[in-house]
Order: C-alpha cells, then structure tokens, then sequence
C-alpha cells in the first residue's frame, strides 16, 4: 500500500512531503516537495479511557473489547488502554481476565485507575472499593499502568511490588508537594489526568499541582474544555511543554451515545450537553472522542503538527516503552490520514 | 572616582571585567581581563515598602524619610518607594506633602497601596478605609505607583483619571481571570506583591495568579520565603522569567528591630521570629531587608548575576520609565559593591 504526496508528520523528524509505503510495516518512505493532498500522522493513543458506546471497561467480556478497538478507531485511535475504576479483586480480576481473552492489534493494555488512591480526592471513583496497599494485588495481567496516591498507606511497597513493565501514574491525590517530589525522586514520572483531583497550587505549599509545573513529568491531559478552561491547557502547554503532554479522553460509556443516565463502574452518571456527572455535581469521566480533544489542543495552543503527534500518540507510547509512534522504515504502520482542518479521512491500521 | 578590577553587571550587557570611572554620572568604562576583586552592580529599588527602623510611612515626617532612606542604602537601595496603606484622602494627601518636602537623592517616588482595593483581599489593610473609586482621588504629587483591584466600582475610570506618569498596579484582587485579561489589554502590566491577596488559580478559572503565567506582566516578588515558598520563588522564575519580575521588600517599620508589636497604618503587628501578623494571623507585611531577598531570590534560582540586576533594579525603573539601572557610560552612578557572597561592601550613590 502507498499513501502518496501526503504531508508526512514525525514525532522526532519533524513535517515532510512525500509517499509513504507499507503492509504490516513501513517498507519505504519517499521525500520530495510536493503540495501535500493530505496530512498523514502516526495514530492516535488513548492510554485513559473507561468506555464508548454503551461499552463499560468493567463489565466488558471479549467482544466488547473487540468492539470497542473498532470503535474507536474512527476516532483515529489505534491503541486504547481501557481502564478500570476501582473495585474488589475479584472485579479486577475479571476485567483482567475478559480484556485477555480478546484479540485486536489495538489491545496492548490495560490502565489501573486505583484502587490505591485517596479516598479525599475519590473524584467519580467508589469510596468503598478504594483502599491501601496491605501486600496484596490483583492479577497485573497486561496491565501496564497504574493510578495510585502516594499518601496511601504502603504506597513505597506497593511501587516496589510492581513488575518493571507497569508504569506508575500519580493520580486521586492530596499529597502535599514534599510528599510528592519524593515520590517523583524514585523514579514515578507520569500524572494521571492533570489537573484533574490531585491537591492544587498554593503559594505557601506548592502541591501537585505546582510541583508538576517544576518538575515536568508525564501528564494525562484531558482537553475537552470541561475539565480544564482553555487557557489553563494553554498553561500546560506553556510550561510543561509537548515532550511531556499525553492527550487522553477518559472517555466514558455514555460517548458517542446521546445524553441520558449511564454507569461508571457501579456509580450512575448523568450526561448533559456532553458532560458526565455524579449527583453531587462531580465530573464523571467524560464523552469526549479523541479526535475533538488533538482538535481542541490545536485550536488553543496553535501547536505544531509535529507537536500533535507527540502529544497524541508518541510520548504515551515513549512513557510505556513501547518503541512505537512513528512514521520511518520498519516502525509499525498504523496511521491517520486527515485533511487539513484535522477531519479524519481514513485510518491504516 | 574609580571602582578597579571589578566584575561589572550591567542589566543588558551582561557581565564583565574592568574599571569604572564615575561622579555623579559614569564618566568611562575601562574593559579588560582580569581575576575580578568584586562585584559592581546597579543600587538596588525597591518600589514596595512600607517602613524601616521605626518609621512608618503613614507618620513620616520630612527627616524621618530621609533617615530612611539613609537607612536603606545598608542593604544596598539606593532608589526607593515608600508605600502606603489604605486611609482617607486627609491622611494620604499629608503623607504627599511630607513625603514631596523630603530632600534625598533615593527618594524619587511614593507607592499607593489601596484604597481603591476588594475589601475581600485586603490583606493587612484596613477595610474601613478601602473603598470604590467615586470620581475622586487624593493628592498625587509624586506618586509613580498606584495599587488598585480592577472589580471596584469605578476601576476604568480611575485608570483614565490617572496621570500618564503614575503606573497602576493590580493587587488586592479576587478578580477573576477574564476582568484580569481585560485591565491587561487596556494596558495595565504589573502586579502587586505576586501572587499574595490575588485570586489563585483554579484549573477552570485561571484566576489572576494562572493569569499573571499566561500573559506575563511584571510581577513585585518577596523573596522572604514566608510570603511564598522556595519552590513558588523558582515557578516564578522558571514560567514568568528574570524579565518581568520586580524584588520588592514590602517592609514595615519593624523591619531591623527586634520582635514585639508595631504598628501598620492604623493595625497592631505581632513580629515574631521576623514574621509580621495581625492579630488573626494575616501577614503584614514583611521585616525583609533588601540584600536579603537578592541573596535569597539567587539561592533558589541560581540566577547569573545579570539576571539579578534585571531583578533587583533594572526592571523596576524600567517599569516607571525611568531611564536608569545601568552600568553605562553617562548614566548615574548609583552602584552597589559585593564580594563572591554578595555581601556588601560599599554603597556608591
């Protein structure tokens, strides 16, 4: 297969004219100026997302999650990492064990949110089921994040009991900034949805939040202008910078599907003009697709394309060291093919 | 005059080796290698401070102003603000004529701190003489700087009633981000002791603090590490830049005496352990003494020294129009001589 006088966009070699070729890897590429027909990026990836389409990461068996892939696929996503909330074991356990069982190249994990949290900062999450780290875990199979609170107790051995291929994310946190830095000096180096329920920026303790501003690691970025104004994406974009920014949608069951009442593992969400909430008026995860949070992060931050294929799709797959994400011979093909208002044209999967 | 083998900071020149032949004015700049025997920097500004060994600006006299500033010159100031508090016109027009009677060559403007401030953010000001903007203002004579908050009644026109000289000053604010954006698009560009009495910065309203990181104004900065953290001081530096930021002291009359109460305007502070509270435990102000905050603003940020010249008075009478705060032949000869440690060792004024 060809794709021909496409604008070729690299995460690391920057926007380029010419023909891309390639089955289930890059065979060639051909540089030459042209007047590109389209816009031709690695495709996108969503390491946070709980559902789509009525789908529901927790109670999905095999084909949901087979669906689910396909789904979202139209979105420009071409790796998905499902993730859970937080429930007993043997829930996890299962989600585990279905989200094995299915088959589909854009199935390569799965995403822990909790149950190691704070219960202060429980955001949409079930009280009941969060809880601190006492030795055990539940099957760890393909998982290859995890969201936890480094106030828990047994945060440290709970780090240290995890596989090396399972990436730590601080997220549902109250620590204070000490707390935080050193939990950062060991090596964590991802936030689980900036600036989303974690302890916020004061001038006399800088928290979380400021001392991401620091320190820059990794951040999940959720930019659907409800759970952040524009300006404070802006912000991130300013500070942090697009090295470190990871677009995700958190994306809940009800998206794609009209407003109505939905479930986040066991909580009812209500979903009105796009956004999901608790009934006590807490953010619930959101119905954003991915393709509207890369155009939204465009609009505002007026990035590069270059810098869009970072944030949608390398620097996840970089955070998971997964040698993936770009467009150059013999990396995996998988690509979105966009016209140059960003509408998705096709996708090479 | 002439200042031999010295390492010379100028604010845009940066920092080199030689000579410095001066009166009033710099006369010649000799250039050359050589192992420098100390620092020579622009005198430092301070564009915020309410008192100093006993003297309140609220009560000073003529000889109480200039024993001030006499007084200052020990900790390297060689131009500064003295700033009000809040209080009726009678009041503040008598703090004018004292002030204007003064005769010193470092007293070149006063600060009004309030009274057109939110009585919501008033901080160590008393309320019962905040106030809306009704059409009229106290005597200016001298004032270069006027502290205001943007949502008083009145806030656009008191701006429009102000000489072109007298550059106002956001602080004491809860304004909310998109007021803030629009005094800065008229052309306000400086704020009040950063980011103390403004509204924070919520990730859905970026309030004035995320405000001030997105658009960058120039920002008056206590480095006492009581107003804000060591890790605030380096946000600010890192996201804000040497530029824009202005070291102010915001000292009150305690300042270089010992703990035990004093007097702000017309309130009691408690001085303990160098900290200035009211009675519920509000900070008033601050016994910073100037060189401190330099030595302590470059600890943290490990700043070159040109950077520091940006801060400590450059930026400052920029900021005023004033065309000063240079080591350049024909400008005044206002310096401060450090060694290594950037102890003092000679005022030149």
């Amino acid at each position: 297969m060809v794709v021909e006088k496409a604008l070729i966009v690299d995460p690391i070699e920057g926007e380029y004219t010419g023909d891309v070729e390639f089955e289930e890897e890059i065979i060639n590429i051909k540089r030459y100026d042209c007047t590109p027909k389209y816009v031709l990026m690695p495709g996108f990836v969503d390491t946070h997302t709980h559902g789509y389409m009525g789908i529901d990461c927790m109670n999905a068996n095999k084909e949901d999650f087979e669906k689910w892939a396909e789904y979202v696929s139209k979105d420009g996503v071409t790796y998905l990492f499902p993730t859970t909330v937080s429930h007993n074991f043997e829930k996890l356990n299962k989600v585990t064990e279905n989200f094995s069982s299915a088959n589909h190249h854009s199935l390569i994990g799965l995403h822990f949110e909790g149950p190691f949290i704070n219960p202060k900062k429980s955001g949409a999450q079930n009280i009941g089921y969060i809880k601190d780290y006492e030795g055990k875990l539940p099957s760890l199979k393909n998982v290859k994040i995890i969201t936890f609170a480094p106030e828990i107790n047994g945060a440290e051995r709970l780090l240290k009991s995890l596989p090396n291929n399972i990436v730590p994310s601080i997220g549902h946190s109250d620590a204070p900034y000490e707390l935080f830095k050193k939990f950062l000096e060991t090596g964590v180096n991802r936030i689980t949805h900036f600036p989303n329920a974690l302890s916020s920026m004061h001038h006399r303790n800088i928290g979380i939040v400021g001392g991401v501003f620091l320190h820059k690691p990794y951040v999940e970025l959720i930019v659907d202008f409800i759970h952040s104004s524009p300006e404070f994406i802006k912000l991130v974009y300013d500070i942090i910078g697009p090295p470190k920014i990871i677009l995700i949608t958190d994306s809940i069951s009800a998206t794609g599907l009209k407003d109505g009442i939905y479930e986040l593992g066991d909580l009812l969400v209500k979903v009105k003009d796009k956004t999901a909430k608790l009934e006590d008026g807490t953010l619930a995860g959101s119905t954003l697709r991915y393709i509207e949070g890369v155009k939204n992060f465009k609009k505002i931050t007026n990035c590069s394309l270059q810098e869009l294929s970072l944030v949608s799709s390398f620097n996840a797959l970089q955070n998971l060291n997964f040698n993936m994400g770009r467009i150059k011979k013999g990396y995996i093909a998988k690509f979105v093919l966009l016209n140059e208002n960003l509408d998705i044209l096709k996708i090479f999967q």
